[in-house]
């Protein structure tokens, strides 16, 4: 059956989606962004059908909302009233704990039903110039279901696996953001903490491999970047406390030389990551 | 015309020069090995034309020394008096400044000529087995002259070259270690550092490209790089120092939620990671 699905929001993560729908289903695809100008090339490349109205609001099967975790709860406040019965409501937000408590909260005043959703993929560069549905090919797409019925989050979970994502994964919000503290946050912090040094702009000429991927995710979304780092606030002072920790181990075994304690660390490394397989 | 080139130390790095060297000249390319299975498995497969014997390398016109900065010093220490005029004698290791002073120093009893180098190319696995000679191609050979003649330094330079390095970079030990530290050392302690938060083991399913990148390397040899690490000991602590100082500057900004600091700091790294083009 043909679904009416609205992406809100149509950068780097919205566009892409909205493309990876075009390719995947036969859905009718429709965009709401803030810049009119994007609506255009949205549409001029095929990425979504049209322009969503308001009725098309109110008459949508799925709505996904590619926006900050403060625009996301705010498009609800105003539009979930008016959203049909069994509308499904998912995001895309890279923390899950404060959006889906507040959701939760904001079901009571509507119909609609709310899937957490994180499609973990992305770039260094963003808006809907730089979207581009491969990037979710092989991705893992997180799902917190939130209380959601399962026939609303085998939706989202098919949807996902149809646009090229290589696995979706339900969890609960809490355990999201602490582990998404590590896998995603503390490489990003890492990467600019580590272009800071002053050596790093003598580095041409240099450098191999190991500085081209720790300094890649360096050039960073400072906007959606700070957000994020902040609305996981605990969770990520966790692991940024953790990983320095584990620095000063290093740096200490390093200070008094001592090559065994340093040759044991550095093969409980090797042994936790060969272990990953 | 056609030269002798004995390559000491036949592991990755060996391994692949050999092999690099076979490919990209006519020079006739001897090994030594302290394991007669591998001199066996580089002879099979052509890396090299045959085991060095002891006239060999009186012979040699130039010596590749793959080996741990303690055993190039002790090569040519037993070796360096025997070595024929002009014998241009190159190592591969990753630190510069120990070696080069013990090999100045050992010069005065020999007529070999020394040239500093370092192949910067690695990969997670090691020994000849994982020797492979596509690591080079592209990829920086720095080389430290040490008061080694013009001629020589060319010729090093020229074989790199050859063999698809992407650019052959004259520097001095000193600046060679510091920045060494910088661009290959503080990577892998970091991501060993990384790897040990308690939350890696739960990463599957949570991770994306930035995970993989900053993880990669924590599959370390631990024989070589605490050797490395110790070995440029002053050097890698003003790294991991400086490294630990910007972490907590972000880690600060997080934890007194000071949105506008945090968007500086995060500024600052994307505009150095973009200015390096």
């Amino acid at each position: 059956m043909k679904k009416k699905i609205v992406l809100v929001g149509l950068g780097l993560i919205g566009g892409s989606l909205a493309k990876a729908l075009k390719l995947s289903t036969e859905h009718e695809v429709l965009g709401v962004d803030i810049s009119d100008e994007t609506l255009l090339d949205a549409c001029s490349c095929g990425a979504i059908d049209r322009k969503a109205t308001l009725q098309d609001l109110e008459e949508a099967d799925m709505i996904y909302l590619c926006v900050y975790p403060e625009e996301v709860i705010r498009f609800i406040e105003e539009y979930g009233k008016r959203l049909k019965s069994d509308c499904i409501v998912t995001d895309t937000c890279g923390i899950k704990k404060q959006v889906c408590r507040q959701m939760n909260l904001l079901q009571a005043n509507g119909n609609f039903i709310f899937v957490g959703g994180h499609p973990m993929a992305g770039k260094e560069r963003s808006g809907f110039s730089a979207s581009d549905p491969s990037i979710f090919v092989g991705a893992s797409y997180l799902i917190t279901p939130c209380g959601a019925p399962e026939w609303a989050v085998e939706e989202v979970s098919s949807l996902a696996k149809g646009m090229g994502f290589g696995r979706v994964v339900l969890t609960t919000p809490e355990k999201h953001d602490q582990i998404i503290a590590f896998t995603s946050q503390v490489p990003h912090v890492l990467a600019c903490a580590y272009v800071m040094s002053p050596r790093c702009r003598e580095h041409q000429g240099f450098s191999a491999g190991s500085y081209r991927d720790v300094s890649r995710v360096a050039l960073i979304n400072d906007e959606l970047w700070s957000r994020l780092f902040l609305d996981n606030r605990e969770a990520l002072l966790r692991e940024i406390d953790t990983l320095i920790g584990n620095l000063e181990k290093l740096r200490d075994a390093v200070a008094g030389q001592e090559e065994g304690e340093l040759r044991g660390l550095l093969q409980a490394a090797a042994r936790i990551k060969q272990e990953e397989g």
